[in-house]
């Protein structure tokens, strides 16, 4: 099976060959990605397979989803070597729309998700969930998985998505992945390929803040401050700028003051400049299902 | 068949009935409604099952696309009979959900067209339009039609639907079907019911002043200004107040200055209130297929 990938760079072959997936099957699964594929992606397109017999992969730097200072043109783009990776995961169909493809001339339509994408990243992007949130109802739309994969990385844009998907009555499952990591804890990121060894050596302080604060809830610390500044501390000589460090409810993504206790499920989420490469992590804390340590 | 009708009150009881029909033949058509239906919808539905074997209709006064100040309260909601007229028009599935169910607790997302929306009924309806695409997408999510009816009196609800449609890939064609109009000429509307024998002698001044504006144009007169005037002449003294009188592009809905030509395919667009009813209605100027008078 692994071999029959068919790729696609146009709406209508891509919806044309969903459909006939659907006929084979009627059970879609489907993993979003902008390329550059590491084991995070591929362990999303397994988590995929596991959930349904046919999985569809899009790879598509979408443009709307970074701001005017971001790294849309210098974002990498190994086309190929991504293909062959989709081929060996066993994935039966690739989209590789280009911008204008997506996005013709005369569109007009945006999809915008409020409250949630106030918070965490929102201000530092402005109008990056729009841009997550109408290419995802696109590709939904283009082509009608029963359920979608996406990494708790990026755990905002899992929660724009779930919240956009329901509201917006799409009949897919939205499923959110542990995130993968290198053996020394850094999350796998397409963009760790910009980091020298330098900054990738001092970018390890991120999951060790982050796993700081987790020994710390394990042994019972639940205020806010205390697990943020856990992080802090270890992050702040590591990072050439930092964005956020904050804790929040893990569901709706309202912030806890430093002065309040952490709820039942809260998320700790960080996003920090190493050198010029901008790094996010997070972790939850859960009372019913301790957090692994990053 | 007819008396074979289904009435869903949830979206999840909706979403397996609409399932249930294309299986049985894979193909939907669908008329979204506010109710209070008239011979105007029973038109779109007709069209719809010219077009589909099997048509559903949604009956949803929408919150979302009324103003703080318009007639959301009072909007008239005659289910038992529109259930009635849905069931002699051969209708096979009716969707009459309550706000709380098209819009629970938490909900956040809002579909926003942009451009098209600024103009005509946009600066005098702020958020109408959001609230038409969200509740469009969601109905079209929910029931997932190939084919869905709008009537041409909303025009610019019609091209705001058809912009979004295209723009979020949805697999649906959106059809505009003709308005339906009275002997007398004035378009059918569920708010035609608030004007008094009056205000409904003096609102025949829109299809008058319309079909002024179409002899007009059949006779070579092509300035918008012209146009324009000659439907404000009959269309002022009936008024209680008028919105606008435009004259814009019939697929952008770029406005045409007075002082300009009309194109290809122009739109004589108006709203007025008549008394307290506010009344819209257009014409569209083709020179390949000359309009029928209002």
């Amino acid at each position: 099976m692994s071999g029959a990938l068919e790729v696609c760079e146009t709406v209508a072959a891509f919806r044309a060959a969903c459909d006939a997936l659907r006929v084979e099957d009627r059970k879609l699964g489907f993993v979003p990605t902008m390329g550059a594929l590491h084991r995070g992606h591929l362990a999303l397109v397994a988590e995929a397979r596991r959930r349904a017999p046919n999985v569809a992969v899009s790879i598509f730097v979408n443009p709307t989803q970074f701001g005017p200072n971001e790294d849309f043109a210098r974002y990498p783009r190994p086309l190929e070597r991504d293909l062959e990776l989709c081929r060996e995961a066993g994935v039966r169909l690739v989209f590789t729309p280009s911008p204008a493809e997506m996005y013709p001339a005369g569109e007009r339509t945006r999809v915008h998700v409020s409250d949630l994408t106030d918070v965490l990243e929102g201000p530092f992007r402005p109008g990056h969930f729009d841009g997550v949130a109408s290419v995802v109802t696109k590709l939904f739309a283009a082509s009608g998985p029963v359920v979608a994969v996406f990494g708790r990385k990026d755990y905002q844009q899992l929660a724009v998505v779930r919240r956009m998907t329901a509201d917006l009555l799409l009949p897919v499952e939205v499923v959110g992945f542990p995130t993968v990591r290198d053996p020394d804890g850094l999350a796998l990121s397409s963009r760790n390929v910009y980091l020298s060894s330098d900054e990738r050596a001092r970018a390890l302080a991120v999951p060790r803040g982050l796993a700081r604060a987790v020994a710390l809830h394990r042994g019972g610390e639940r205020h806010a401050g205390a697990l943020r500044r856990a992080v802090l501390e270890l992050v702040e000589p590591a990072a050439t700028r930092i964005d956020y460090v904050a804790v929040a409810d893990a569901d709706d993504l309202t912030p806890v003051p430093d002065a309040e206790r952490v709820g039942e499920r809260a998320l700790l989420a960080l996003a920090i400049f190493v050198g010029k490469t901008r790094l996010i992590d997070n972790v939850v804390f859960s009372e019913d299902n301790p957090p692994v340590t990053p």
